[in-house]
């Protein structure tokens, strides 16, 4: 008999229709009224895309060129330079002079030449050195706190296996590095109807024939066989395929090019199970006898 | 029978009023004789509210260049530039010529002109590279050495639970990411009367129906139940809401936005507890089949 | 008997003229339609030599001074300075320029004079800046990131020990501080002809007699025992020179001096067998009672 | 009885007079023939004291700009400024644009004018670039990767303890958070004369009544009762005065303040043993009922 787990709070109702709590290894939960802090921006700034972090940098760097040019402007502009006579180019050489302060950069063509001029731009100077401190660390930050990079097959497969059938799917790693010590647990919430409108949740660990390896260079096959012990025996070929399911995992490994130990969630429901499907070939090797792992064949399935 | 723990390096005697030794998941015993080093300050400015640490930075700004400026006053204003005949003016230039220096600006407009001004702001440039690279590191070491920021339910509750009573708690998670293999251990330390002025202070694990789960999308209920093994079996509810207990509390979790195994201690004593209280809900679903968290609802008790 | 390992991800089939896949600790496997991203970049910076790093930096900062030069000569040598009539001289002037801007030193003997002077030479401030804080990321992380500096012996011995026969090899420590609770683990694979042109092969856990210690200050030779459990027990000492074997080895221990668990695999062939040889004496003590471990002398073996 | 261990790499022989393997918590161990690397110099920059670092930094700064000054005179002055006519007056001169180009300050006063001027220069602010980014890394590595900081008691003692005899020592924090989930693990040698000039040297876990604890707010008495699995048991309290013993610590917990697990090695030896003595009170309470720990307690041992 397969073993119910306790709730790892999520709960045991569920309603028809609910979403999964983690899609692409994140979190698919909504919080409201949740406090924000500084930790939080920070957080956001790793985790965008190079290309919004770039823009960022770049549009933070215009709008605070602008408010010390605005406020040079205020202090006046002969306390920099002799004045163009031109509003909008004298705007622009403040903005500059702005620009050379706020990077250090401090031609000298343009300079502080008075009391609020001078304090004014110390201050920047300041600004300008803390800003791109906090710019080091986000950059280290981004690089150095790698997501785990594992790529998940596309579909579950269950076909029959070693006198029984059994559920697999497939891992692999984006980088060309061995992983270390992988290891992948798995929990499974099967939805039953109990009645009009209310459902019945129930969690079980998925047992998988082997879940963690000393080291990883291909791809992984992982095996959940529908033995006594499975909560999926019960149910024929035909009724897995209409089963509300939800399988999570968790899958952790050493991270050897930054030593670190890295997790990866995922999760899985049955619209992406294939009945009576097998994988493609994982790897296979060339003529000097190297193997040779091919990034696409991750998802290959065949009938059987 | 409750199996008592050896003292965890805090003593079986104790005198009425004694102080919790954690209080808001920090130490809360006091250090006399301690030698101070340089960490002690690494720590601390790593530790100090935001305000704080920027209000450090801008007066070590302001002192450092005063101070570098009377430097520069006592070598003579004529060695960096023409003097202004005002004391107080050419003070403030020799500051803004200090702080041009330390930030790396050094617009030129004042520059040194002389040998021991060219040695001072020689050596007033490294003090700036490596004052700066030291806040380059703080800015880094604030932002990727988070604490872990477990909320823990502002109250206990003692209520009937499976035919037997149960002592629950409740905790979350005040980041939007997933909590990974969040683990929590407990230790409840009972004090009882013997004689005059004379207590006893027991140590005991407090053992959770289930102390670990793979991951944690919203809150977690923590249940101790009281079995033939809990040491507060013992008591009536009425003996429970007088009893002097402390309860010390150590959850962990792998926090995926820094890839970092995430420690945070916690105590509750009975000042806290509820009896025949049971926490409000800890998640909804709205329309779209999302799980809603909602934060206010962490401490939401009611009265059974 | 010998247990036989379910398939560690890399098949049970073998064609003779196989490559190792883990060869000096690196993934021997090649990848196909592998995506690339910015993180394998970073990557590679961080574990190419420092010939390398330095080379791409210096490469690196010729052509975006060179790049920014020509943007420069585009928008005219008169905004920047007065031309020396010599296009290579003005050319050469304008890539003082850039090193100055980009690299914030700004003299100022050279300044943008002009709108889109001032404009671009603010974006190459911001460049170096970035690029800058970039270095420093990769300079932190070549250093911070160690890799394990275990050295393993060139030859496996195969000898008589304890009223039976044993292999053995010998790892160290290239760096001078204490490792801190190594453990080794083992994998072995054996490939046996079945019949033309058709391989089997097998894998099994390598059981070491003492796998872990506490701490290790000098060299530490690892014996495995040919016993009942053993999968080399049926091979005689001549069988066992011609047999297809690879062994695959996983050393982790903590790294005092960097606070971190490191990690390295390693992997042998039987070409690097010696039958009938031991290996020579790890460590001796000098006048003074200090011992001293010789790096020379992990390789030295002796026919028995 | 006690059960023997098997050799953590440093051999059962051993002659009288020879030194300890660790010593406060370093290697003891002499090194030959080891090829070096520049992660060595990392490490050893990591490790000297502050006093070192800064100086190491200082003349550093001065070599190199006096390098570069040198060559800058080879150039010749009038490249950069107008002779003084006085050559170490010049030199000093080259040597302040040097300091003001490696630090990026560049206040342009003395400016590079000439092909082979610009091109050096640019080097040498490349250099200082690279040059602060390596201290930044420097800095924060020296401050972010913080040795264990556990002061051991300076004596072992053994007293009469619940029917039998135990060894006691005692450990204390240096810093003032909390230690989360402190551990020691101990081995003791006991080396025995068998015959003239020949000893026998042993090796044993020394078990520890309790080894583990949740969280250390104070100090922590470590006991060894001499039960029948104890090593020590067999000799009288006079023997042990003269055995000789080595024990080796391995001390590990959780920091919080740094997120880091962090270990420590200690090793005492019977010199340090002291009979019939008991340990001070490691806390007491003030009149707030706060605990109070005396770091000047750690060592104090009273006759019983």
């Amino acid at each position: 008999m397969a073993t119910k787990l306790k709730d790892p709070g999520v709960g045991y109702k569920s309603n028809k229709g609910a979403q999964r709590m983690i899609v692409n290894g994140e979190s698919n939960v909504k919080h409201i009224n949740k406090p924000k802090s500084l930790d939080d921006l920070y957080t956001y700034l790793i985790g965008v895309s190079w290309w919004l972090f770039l823009l960022y940098v770049l549009v933070g760097y215009l709008l605070i060129n602008i408010l010390f040019a605005a406020v040079y402007m205020t202090i006046g502009v002969q306390d920099f330079m002799s004045s163009t006579g031109n509003l909008w180019e004298d705007f622009s050489y403040l903005f500059f002079f702005s620009a050379q302060t706020i990077t250090t950069v401090g031609y000298g063509a343009i300079a502080p030449n008075g009391i609020w001029a001078g304090y004014v731009s110390s201050l920047e100077a300041l600004v300008g050195l803390m800003s791109f401190s906090f710019i080091t660390g986000l950059l280290y930050g981004r690089f150095s706190k790698p997501k785990a990079k594992i790529r998940f097959s596309k579909h579950l497969v269950v076909r029959d296996f070693e006198e029984s059938r059994a559920l697999m799917f497939r891992v692999m790693n984006k980088r060309t590095n061995l992983m270390i010590e992988p290891e992948l647990n798995a929990v499974i919430t099967i939805t039953e109807k109990e009645s009009e409108g209310q459902f019945t949740r129930q969690f079980y660990d998925l047992q998988l024939q082997r879940n963690k390896v000393m080291y990883l260079p291909t791809m992984w096959t992982l095996v959940h066989k529908f033995d006594d012990k499975s909560p999926l025996k019960k149910y024929t070929n035909q009724e897995l395929k209409n089963l509300e399911v939800e399988i999570y995992l968790l899958f952790k490994y050493h991270e050897q090019a930054f030593n670190q130990q890295l997790y990866q969630l995922h999760s899985y429901d049955f619209s992406q199970l294939k009945i009576n499907y097998k994988f493609g070939e994982s790897y296979r090797f060339d003529d000097d006898g190297f193997t040779i792992v091919n990034h696409h064949a991750l998802n290959q399935i065949e009938k059987m």
